[in-house]
């Protein structure tokens, strides 16, 4: 028998359930839960042999026709030429306005799939199997589905709420170390933000979730997601609360393309991001430095960067001049009021994030 | 000063009005509605001289930042690769989710702009402005939004409302003949699948509306775009009656795409589609001969082709079998209970389907 804990997402007729617990992808839960009659299981290359295979094999030994696509594995390949490989699988398949997407994998797959089924014949369901701490802790849950553009990250997209997300947390135990840090960055963001006693646990902690402690891991990932839940059930299309989540991200996905997607990780990204946004959080007098070194000294002990790449501030700015949350040209930001309290700032001048970053740029050397 | 008649599609906090009068693009209506910082105008390179320059410099003397989109002209350019061209404009004019997209031109503009903007950063405003028949009757209303794939027409796409449809109607005065008339398909649609008085007002003035008499056109448009507007506020995501506006879609999209999207104008693909659906409600007991006798003959008034081109059926038939309507596996069809009411039938085998095109298709020779 399998224990899952569930949560949900409260979105009227969207709302779906949160599955979280060990043994689930071996579980009657996934042909219970995905009910079309032809189901199209997205997935990559790495995790096909791990947990492809066997659950395209349980759900067609319950009845369902079952298409699989293997992408190439990593951000790399966020890509239109991959999504069509897609849209390909699926028109060989003839799917149809009822069958079903399953994303099985990390926030590349579950991105990618969930856009295809955001647009194949005008939006088709889907649902959410992620397989690393990222994707379970936060880009499975909410709908966000994107791919990137040579310009920006995740820069074509929809908002497309999958009908399930089943989180499997013994899939864990295959990932590498340094994508299970990535993921961490994600979590300590919901402590940063709106949790200051989940950040405190995190604090305690973090030992024993990096040494993968089952019981500490899956605290972290229901802890993480009844945050973004509640976020996403409160402002679904991000006009408010939302924006929140990009803590760290505008600087994060500023650093991802200029190095080139994919060569840092995004957590990693995050993690120095945040760390840029506590820093200039301080800076405009909002959050002591004792506070900033407690953010600095959490991301060390879950062995993230706290320091940006060192590229050239131009190449920063104009990544960051793209950003989603930009405003007639205004740059906004995520900010700290305080440890577990952000905010949004539309008021740093360009003179002032370029002085900001120029500074740090050159310490990080 | 303007004398715009106004309607209204009715979808809560989405709802928009539809202006409808001749004018409208040199008066102050898209200024006023079109109420962003930056806009990216999508046209096409038939139309930037016509119609594009000048409403550019208008919306800029209004204080507009405009950024021009010229896409080359045709259906057989509906691809995933013009469409970023549009994408590469919106990035490089670095737009946000307050700038807005227009769409200015026919279908094809109207559901690749709309598209862009559906999913330029998980969706942005936009406004209709149709400047062909079958746009302003049809495709500029409702909020879907497509790109063609190899293997099926309009298969990727997104519903994503316009906030404002602005219909000149002086706009038809240049549009060539050949697309007056395929235009002319959807209005006879409306006649036929709902509203038994426009089809006898039609049968009574084919004559002036294809001699471009301005009065008579300018009624054709209204009471169309006020059956579409009825319709797709009864049902935005087609789970209902909206099905029921793709009469000869089916079969016209297949013949579309067996010919290559292009080959065949939409409307035109339709026009044979719409009688080849009459002429199996015929054979299905529903529609005496005498009506299916009306049907041809009022296409034949409005200078639309009434056989479908002679092409293997097979190849017809696999088009039909990925049509966006089908429900696991099954080939569903719009056909005709009489002239004004239609209904959505999936009971006809492939067997049937079959030999009734094989029969047909020998006697369009």
């Amino acid at each position: 028998m399998t224990l899952a804990a569930t949560l949900n997402v409260s979105l009227g007729t969207r709302s779906y359930p949160i599955l979280v617990g060990p043994g689930l992808l071996s579980s009657p839960v996934p042909a219970q839960l995905i009910d079309a009659g032809r189901i199209c299981l997205v997935t990559n290359t790495t995790l096909l042999p791990l947990f492809g295979a066997s659950l395209a094999e349980r759900l067609q030994a319950a009845g369902r026709t079952v298409v699989c696509v293997a992408l190439p594995d990593g951000e790399a390949y966020k890509t239109h030429e991959t999504l069509h490989l897609i849209y390909d699988a699926m028109l060989d398949a003839a799917l149809d306005r009822k069958s079903c997407v399953v994303a099985l994998g990390g926030g590349v797959v579950g991105d990618m799939a969930g856009f295809a089924a955001a647009t194949y014949q005008r939006g088709i369901p889907f649902v959410q199997i992620p397989t690393t701490l990222l994707a379970q802790v936060d880009s499975s849950v909410g709908g966000k589905t994107a791919i990137n553009h040579a310009k920006g990250k995740n820069m074509i997209g929809a908002f497309h709420q999958p009908r399930a997300v089943i989180i499997d947390t013994d899939t864990l135990a295959t990932l590498p170390d340094r994508e299970l840090k990535a993921g961490l960055a994600e979590v300590i963001k919901y402590g940063l933000i709106r949790d200051p006693g989940f950040l405190v646990w995190l604090e305690k902690n973090m030992a024993r979730v990096t040494a993968r402690d089952p019981v500490a891991l899956e605290h972290a990932v229901m802890e993480s997601c009844r945050n973004k839940a509640e976020v996403v059930s409160a402002d679904e299309l991000e006009t408010g609360e939302r924006a929140l989540l990009n803590l760290g991200h505008t600087f994060g996905h500023a650093i991802e393309g200029v190095l080139g997607f994919g060569t840092w990780l995004h957590g990693e990204a995050v993690a120095a991001g945040m760390l840029l946004a506590a820093e200039l959080s301080s800076q405009l007098g909002h959050v002591a430095e004792t506070d900033v070194a407690r953010v600095r000294a959490l991301l060390l002990a879950a062995g993230l960067p706290i320091n940006p790449p060192k590229v050239p501030v131009d190449d920063l700015l104009a990544f960051m001049a793209v950003d989603k949350k930009n405003d007639s040209g205004r740059i906004r930001l995520i900010l700290l009021k305080s440890l577990g309290n952000a905010y949004l700032e539309d008021q740093v001048s360009h003179e002032t994030l370029r002085n900001f970053l120029s500074v740090r740029l050159a310490r990080s050397a």
